[in-house]
């Protein structure tokens, strides 16, 4: 009712406005659009971190290898993103000019949360300035740093948390409950990929196959971003079923 | 009903706005635009990648050879597009000036993907920005890389996708269920070109003519892009009749 | 009915907006002012390419040679208009820099469809950026290239298409219909003249005499655009009439 | 009734906006602010060209000699104006600067032509622009150039036309019958001016007087911008009376 | 009625837009605020050129003599304004800078048409650009030029008319009509003083006092802008009751 | 009424629009601002210039000495405010890095007028440029020149009065009819002091204490800025009550 | 109903307008974002100045230790932030910026005060320029100066104010009060931290654990920022629990 009454007074109409309850709405609709995206899951494992994502993809003329859902930002660094995925390459691609500058400049690897502060830096200024909405995405970044692996989730607000697991986009609700039972920190990143995988399955059903799972993971012992190939995948899912 | 409801609630005036449901309308309303446009149909090969478009000029006195629906982007890289012609061009002469000069600073071609990220940058801003509106158009990029031939389609929102075999425009959706039953990656570009002859006389029907064909093609083995003659066309229209 | 809803719920007040069904309305409104202009014939003929348009003035205190109507470009290139002039004259300005910078920078005249799309590109823009609104003009370019003469013409949505004959303007429908039953490709200079000139006399009626032509043609062999007299004119009024 | 609807659906409220019908209303409306002006005649005469104008000034505490509404653009051209003076005044002053700029720049004086495009270019531009409004004014634009005497009209959009004889402002549908009955282009200056001087006071009536004319001229042979005197005026009033 | 309907339309919301009928509202509006600021007259006198105005205070702990309201531009130039008095302080600051840059240049004392131009200019690019508002001030600007005192007066349009006696403000009317009866090119500063002050205190009536007197002359022998004591003014005001 | 039809059609949503009577209504917003603001009064005596505030803070665990409501500009300089603080920390600001600039160009210290006249060109740039809204706060400023103790007071459109003594804030009406009947320009600061101590006490009632109290004065043969302590404004308080 | 009439007549939809009230509604409704925040309390100690707030956290799979809630700004300097995190985040490394500067310009750590002022001129901006919305933030700036440790509030407004003990956020209102009975200038940073986290249990009740505890200080003789571990404030929750 009262959320009615914005609408009709106009407050939902730009980033630069707040309704007279302290909400910028424009922003809450972003979120919105997170929750519409496909699915994604981050994990923090005793050997690493893991990325594992829905492709969503139902045509099987698109060539389904070539989708990108999880991007490498650095050797070590890895993300993928629910909602407007244009918006998500614009981010990433900014985070892999800016890992690109610290390893030139300071002749080391970027640190994660440096890399999820400048995206969350752009994300900030387009919920304050007119004249551009706000990202309609959430971005979750994984890499290891000298003190181990690290996952962070940025929301189109510009806020972004730690986890040690993460679920965003369409099955946010039927994963998280999962996770909240299953994940445990001394879980590896085999079980890690077998519950991930499992949780997908679960949630999205009948709709889903090995064809539209994509995954990486970066080891804490190499550092190195891997993707996980088909084949694999494909043995993991039939384990789980 | 709800769409109703945005409409009137004006979520649907700037691209600078979400709807309370997370949607950009305006770059919904885009697409609508390329749904609208000339048919285009790409298509990978055994031997090459290809394109073939409908001209969709009925005037007599328009001097059909020189319409502009497949464009050169690189000695290896062609376009075609559906929607406004007029916002095509302005992304395709962005991406030879890009491709000419990657080949000027690295002394080799530029890669497919790379052109196609170039157009969805800039598509991207369009969806952000205010004072400017989404591009109203569709773009299939086809070309050969290191690896072999390559197909994408690039869409109003920035989002690319690469295919096997892909149709926009018009003819969409009944051209998309022949290519889902009869287009195999095996396929030569000889019978590659039937198909698509034979998929859009199918569905323009006797709208259709030679006159209204255009069509190219870019060999694995020779990487170089080539328009198919009118005389040519009329043979393989001959033949699918 | 669908056209007055548009109306009424705004989605024709900027161009930077898509109508729900992806249109641009305000491109649309601007073509209509070109419906209203005066009209303007383009033909290439056997020998060369021709222009005649109506100067569509009445007062008898003008002096209507001065009347700007037919433009030159560049030697070997000329132009017409209909819509709103001064809008013409800011797009052809801006063209004859254009060519006499190419004449400079490559010692060698500029083609035809450079100086089309370079007139294209600036009406693009003004249909995609707000605070401008579109040019209310269509432009017939002809001129002679090493491959023989050429005609276009350039909408307000900055597409462009060659013709071989060709009308713009408040006479397009009438004379559209004489041209396609009596126009060929073999026709001479001279009679493409009477043709016009009869075309244009049928459809303006009595409304019309030879103070109001306009004409310039452009000789395959010469290259040199050149103003027909109004004696000459007269002359072909007398033989058509 | 059309245009209440125009009205009453905003077409009416930018210049950045087309209605329609294809229409620029704000320009239409600019163009009322001309109607409503002091009145002002050019002629052509065969002795040099004649600029005279309605001071439309009754209080007498004004220095009428001191109104400016002709002013001299060069030695060799002059102009008047109806409508919002202080929008011709900015117009004129940039004219003023472009014929110094010329004549320090090629050593010879501007020829009228180019100052009339001068003055049009910027009218268009406050036709297209968001953020400007057209120029309320039309300008006269008198001058002498190598081939003889000649006069121009420029309107807020900024097309121009050369004319023998014109009228702009209140008085024009009165005197414009005037002018087509009685000029002929071989009057001498002396003629033109009583006919202009009659022409006035027969429209203006029983509130005209001397001290409200003001006149220039500019003689072929001498091509001197020439302000014509009070007693001058007042001579030729009682003749023609 | 017709201007009931105007603002029902919203043509008086934006300087950038016109009425139907060729009217700029928001000037006018602006017009009407000089009309309810404080009065003040000009006058050309045989021996030089006078300022008195009104300063329209009645709070007796204001420091009256520090009233800013007759301003000096150069030795030779002064000013008074009526309207919104922080505009006028802009105007007049810019004019002095004119003022000064001018003698620097040229080592000659500025013109006062060019002083008066100089403000023209400023006011009448706002009443021609969005984002600012007209100039809501009338300014007299008076002094002496090597052909003897002047005096102008510049309204929010940045129309400028020269005056042998002018009077702008609240009272206006009553001072105008003052001014056509008794006003004569031939009279002294002297006397000019004592027909002002009459005139205030007759339309002022009893709110008036010497306080409230504020009064400058500029000699045509000496060319020097003088302030006339509050002594003075107490004797003239003595004098006229 | 004729307000509530000014609210009804939008008058007062912009800075950069009059009202049809002439009025900038959210410039008289913003005084309304200053009405609610602190209240402040200034006060020139025969020994120096006093400033007295009202903290109107009642928070004790706010460290009272710390707030600023009564600023230094420079040595021989001080203001203080009402209406929204942050503003006139801007305008203060901006008024600090002036008087440095003048005292290291001229290397002598700035006027009094000189600082009052710098806040005032920001606050009136304020009332005209759209995408700003004026400074909703007044200020008053104290100091010593060659010729005595001077004090003004500054308003939100950028106008500026010279005053003996004044009040701003919500204790204006009361204080000021106190000031009337008992200022007078003989009056040490020692009893200006009281006096000031003593309205504020009046009329702000039994709200008021010494906590909320804040002064300072600058002496004319000191020439410095200097803050009246607790212990001295307690010490005044006991007298007067 | 006053309120609801503002709504209604669209006076919140822009930063840049005063209601006729006076106000500035879009600053009020950031205000309301700070309410409904995450509390903070900062409270000066005998020993130095402390910062405890609530990370309001209750997603076990958060790393609840890499929430930055507390943020130091300088060596000596640390802050807390109650509304949108992110907004504070741009503004707490503008802050970080400043130090740095500071301390390399003039080789001598920055004081508190400037800090404070630093982040209240960009929120000051932020409520006066338009196309930019306020700060919807307050933020606590905690640090030691040469004459002690200070503590202040910067609220949306940009205005600022020193506190001894002072709460923003949700539970402003309860523990504000518990400050008022039990806060003394003499408490130790060890009872200081007890009394804020007593506080915080009694206000948030059950919803609150040791997990959702941040706290730091910073001593008066070390001048170190310095965080407080989970395990010490685990031990101080079993003491006042």
């Amino acid at each position: 009712m009262e959320s009615m009454n914005h609408q009709m007074m106009g407050y939902d109409r730009a980033i630069t406005m707040f309704s007279p309850d302290g909400r910028l709405l424009q922003v809450e609709y972003a979120k919105k659009t997170v929750k519409q995206g496909s699915t994604a899951i981050g994990m923090v494992c005793s050997d690493g971190v893991l990325l594992v994502t829905d492709k969503r993809i139902v045509d099987p003329l698109v060539v389904t290898e070539a989708i990108e859902k999880i991007f490498q930002i650095d050797e070590h660094i890895g993300a993928t993103a629910s909602g407007i995925i244009s918006d998500a390459r614009v981010l990433i691609e900014r985070a892999q000019v800016k890992a690109q500058q610290h390893q030139v400049t300071y002749d080391s690897p970027i640190d994660v949360l440096s890399v999820v502060k400048n995206i969350c830096d752009l994300k900030q200024i387009c919920t304050q300035s007119g004249g551009l909405r706000p990202f309609g995405v959430s971005i979750l970044v994984a890499g290891i740093d000298p003190e181990g692996p690290k996952l962070f989730e940025t929301d189109p607000t510009g806020i972004f948390f730690q986890y040690n697991a993460v679920v965003i986009g369409e099955g946010e609700e039927g994963i998280e409950e999962i996770l909240h039972k299953k994940y445990k920190p001394t879980i590896s990143l085999d079980d890690g990929l077998k519950l991930c995988v499992d949780a997908l399955s679960t949630v999205l059903d009948d709709k889903f196959n090995a064809e539209r799972l994509d995954a990486a993971y970066i080891k804490t012992s190499s550092k190195k971003f891997t993707k996980i190939s088909k084949k694999e995948l494909e043995n993991v899912l039939k384990q789980v079923k």
